[in-house]
């Protein structure tokens, strides 16, 4: 549900949507598949980016590559076409096959004409490497447990270490899926974006979160202990505001700047890649016509959308952050969840420590 | 072998290496695992670039996407990286998840390190649809598969409907993989430049060898058969000249040339993707120290490397043409190779076709 | 008027619109400045893209660098924000600052507001380097030589050795300025597209027209010099099919495939850029709405209008070589033109050279 | 001489070269002219990046465009070839054809063979808009202005309001021209990496320095007027770390982390734009070997280039504001330099704010 707290919004002020989800926007659902056994803590977080199929009904997308040490499958199709085609799947780097055969199969499955009388599909899949937590050379993802995700997608779901945030780490805590939403008034309509992050970069000693750099603090407690894998973070925009493709990677390009403002430098390792989709204009594969007339939205006010999209972006961060729970990594290691960092840090203070208290104030963590 | 005729040289006034094929380049090696059975006509290439570990030795690399309606995986990384660290698999468009499998548990077995005290890897496969000849729904390609072409690597290799190509159509005919190599002088020593192609694109209409074209007289054979399947083409060109990856993807994209001297316009539906990589410098996954010094060549000749790139390339494609034999496609129909087309456009010919037989003749089909 | 001969299209089997020229596209308008003096034989062309003040009411556009050596200015802005803003003008590459200014003016006089209550002007200027013809040093061109180029703009043009094209170089002939149009049926509706290149690339010993390649010959008349400075090719496509920024790009993408179709491997001194623009929908700078809808045509058919465009990008090179004539050089040598060299190959030919023969009746030159 | 007090470099903790200014790269130096009259506030600031004639031996070069509302010339070169070949010009908007002329000319006079042995020149322009402090529309500079900057160059040089910077605003305050340097150990030698920025973008609501953020109050000062023109940020790296040009565009993409960390969104009408060089291999025109060894460097450690680039470019952000004066802008009000705005902020603070006051300190203004 997002940050169970009215957020600082300094950068947009606007408002989250109902759930404060991606999911506030309407006929996107998410679900999960959790995976957590003796050797495994990993999943799949799937993204449905509308109720109708989306093969038959594409939606306007475009990728963007921050930094492109990555494995996501699909952005070469999108950034050609500027369409999505399947929906999206989140889960560790050495299962991207298999998430990609599980999209291929759904897509068969739902499409009669794939192979026969029409082309292939293009699987959208994304991925971070959980390996500081995971058993990553298990493999433990199967094309079931994509399923699973799928079956249990709906408008509300989980934050934190679930699905294929399960075994992430960000800023050296415990990371995972994070979500929220943002709604904006346009010549007298109301749209929504929502963002939602798999997070799993950074290093604790630039954590920046509303201005507090507590990193310090928290790398002194005894339970801290440094990752030495590298992460990244993948971000996916949906959004009703009848965007086409090129302003779409404008949007998608400002997630870096939601990222950037949780303090990280965007490391060498780290694959930060951002989708962005609009569900305004179906885009149909077998069109009747040719020419049509389309919804479309003036460039005039980007920066208002800019900022949304920023603010968005850092919030779902951040939930990500609050939502995980501490877990034992691969190596029988605490992975402290950014809650608890926070307490044992203001337990250690001689006095209260007033820098603690006032972002687990504003963090509704209180 | 390559073309088996002396190739007529116009743009490039290079000859080939020994061979003829992209596997001149020393360390290069390729096999195929070729799959035909009542419903499937599809396979595997593999191209393995060095005889090192290719994950600790990384070689310098670029992509360049002509057309990006295509699946192919791995080239973000390559693009931030400039680097490519695992052998190159070519299938067709669905299986490109299992070859991925394929990739990540070689890379895993080969690399203990993976996933515990290093990062992940990034798999490289690229894909055609082979659905026009291929049941492409019945996802025929196992792991087991991606191995076997593996096993079958070797200086040598075969053309035509074979690996990955097996299903493959280009300009309505029979198409699959091809191969040319070419070599140079530079500063005295010499260099070799070689081109694989998996091609699968373009109309018969459009066909235009060596300025001869016969598209029409083709199309109005009893036999001939349209394509109503979409295709692409998969370039990869391997060198030891050194060059860094900004120059390959100068490289690359003149592989744009040698597609489009044979008559395609780079159709809409067409995955035109090109994968270029060096043999020159080893790029150490761990290097000892930072400074170093590379191998490096100047721009200042690149009209010459450009033109050889744009000969290699025309040539592959030629040969997998001349290489592929006239099969039974999936709707039971003839999928005509070129060099029987060219024979039965004589037959029919009311006397000698000097056209045709001038082209045969170029080709070494006499 | 483009090619006087009707035109072989087996590539689109479209038509040239009434003039077959890039003016056909209606609101497009085109004028030169040709400066021809002892040392000076260089000047400008000017597109006026619509007759509404452009600043005001932009166009969609989009740029597409096929080899950047080359010094354009506007492609920045237009590929962030997918419009045209103002005209574009095409001269020598010396003389790029010198329309800058002109645009700059021009920009101010028609829009009081820039500078004042709105931001500034993005101009769009593209070149190629005319040092083999032209006493490029001398820095020949004024302001007031782009002024008379926007005087003398209407629907119908000169080509050849005129406007920016004066000193231009094609295959080592006499090259310049060359346009044609195709047009289309859409949904009933009849759609045109026109292209105009300013062309100065290529070798004569890859020249390849309509599958003649003639170049060896015309090398060996004791009147053909070679070139030894390095060349470029500006095409600029106007439509007004309403495509959008991302349809334009791979619009503008294709105008290689019609260079390449004359025989050019894409040369590493070769500037080639090609810029884009549909004149369906205005964007308005000032826009009193947010909301709206636009002109839209799938992506469903792109291969007719790729192949138009090729078709048009490859007559309008063809166009150039004929309109132009054999001019004197900066070092007082022939840069023959395509037909002088035709005929005096025709001429020293013993009995009729039929090669010859066949393609002066393609191109109308008998 | 960059902020003249002790830096708060969490992000790189790296030091800086000997004036904390991008000179301090070896063999960078850099010059002003500055244009203050009753309608002009505008100037020149020229890079010289290296002793050597740079046309002939130009120097591995890389642009990144984080967001492209800006009108940069040189940018298509540049990212084809990979070398810059003049030195940097930094101006107003509607100048950029004014400097433009004004290298070719001084290429010209340095380069006798342009034009007539060897091809042409780019000419490397970047500019903001100043037309809120500026009359712009006078086109207020001259060549002879762009030639007194390069007159003025040196190895030591002003901050602020000056030479291009004169008439920059930066988040509603006064920006202008700033610069920081950075130092750092590889294989144990000590390489600089030196950033300068003409600073001109932003909103005073956005700013936060150090995570102070102190824009509400200064928005509240009397005094305090907001800038309704767009703005823009012109970055340079120069380093001697030997970085080709795949990973100087990823050292100009960190560029975006330093602006984000002060506070920007990246805004619509922003001009991002940065350029990248390193003089540590020198790249001939004309080579007399084709084959070569370069300098160069390993991935391995990015991070730690990334951080020292972030940290100098976030740096010279803030040199630029601390260094600027308050200065009458065009409509006749104040547009506040960052110094005077906190000292006001403070004087109307009942009692002292000690927000402000640790914000002074950290920038050494006490």
């Amino acid at each position: 549900m997002g940050l169970n707290k009215p957020f600082l919004d300094q950068i947009s002020q606007t408002k989250p949507g109902k759930n404060n989800l991606i999911t506030d926007v309407p006929g996107v659902t998410v679900g999960h598949q959790t995976l957590v056994t003796d050797r495994l803590k990993t999943g799949v977080t799937a993204i449905i980016p509308a109720k109708n199929n989306v093969f038959e009904h594409k939606l306007a997308a475009a990728g963007h590559v921050i930094n492109g040490f990555g494995k996501s499958t699909g952005l070469v199709q999108v950034e050609e076409l500027g369409t999505l085609e399947t929906p999206i799947v989140l889960t560790n780097t050495l299962s991207v096959g298999v998430a990609y055969n599980y999209l291929v199969k759904k897509g068969l499955a739902e499409n009669p004409e794939i192979g026969l009388k029409t082309g292939t599909i293009n699987p959208m899949v994304m991925e971070c490497n959980d390996g500081a937590v995971n058993n990553i050379r298990d493999l433990g993802v199967t094309e079931d447990d994509v399923a699973q995700a799928f079956s249990n997608a709906g408008k509300t779901f989980a934050e934190g270490c679930v699905g294929g945030g399960t075994g992430m780490c960000c800023y050296d805590l415990k990371g995972g899926i994070g979500s929220a939403s943002r709604q904006i008034e346009i010549d007298g309509q109301t749209f929504t974006l929502g963002a939602l992050v798999m997070s799993n970069y950074g290093y604790v000693s630039d954590l920046d979160i509303y201005d507090h750099q507590l990193g310090n603090k928290i790398s002194q407690l005894p339970e801290y202990n440094k990752r030495d894998e590298d992460g990244s973070i993948i971000t996916v925009i949906a959004t009703d505001i009848p965007f086409d493709p090129r302003q779409l990677k404008r949007i998608a390009k400002r997630s870096s700047v939601g990222i950037t403002r949780t303090g990280s430098f965007i490391g060498n390792d780290s694959g930060e890649i951002t989708l962005a989709f609009s569900t305004a204009n179906q885009i149909e594969h077998s069109p009747k016509q040719q020419l049509m007339t389309r919804q479309a939205i003036s460039d005039d006010q980007m920066d208002r959308y800019f900022r949304m999209t920023v603010s968005a972006v850092e919030e779902a961060i951040l939930s990500s952050l609050v939502h995980a729970k501490t877990t034992i990594d691969r190596k029988g290691q605490e992975r402290l969840s950014l809650t608890d960092a926070l307490t044992k840090v203001q337990k250690q203070a001689s006095g209260r420590d007033e820098d603690v208290a006032t972002l687990q104030e504003k963090l509704g963590l209180l």
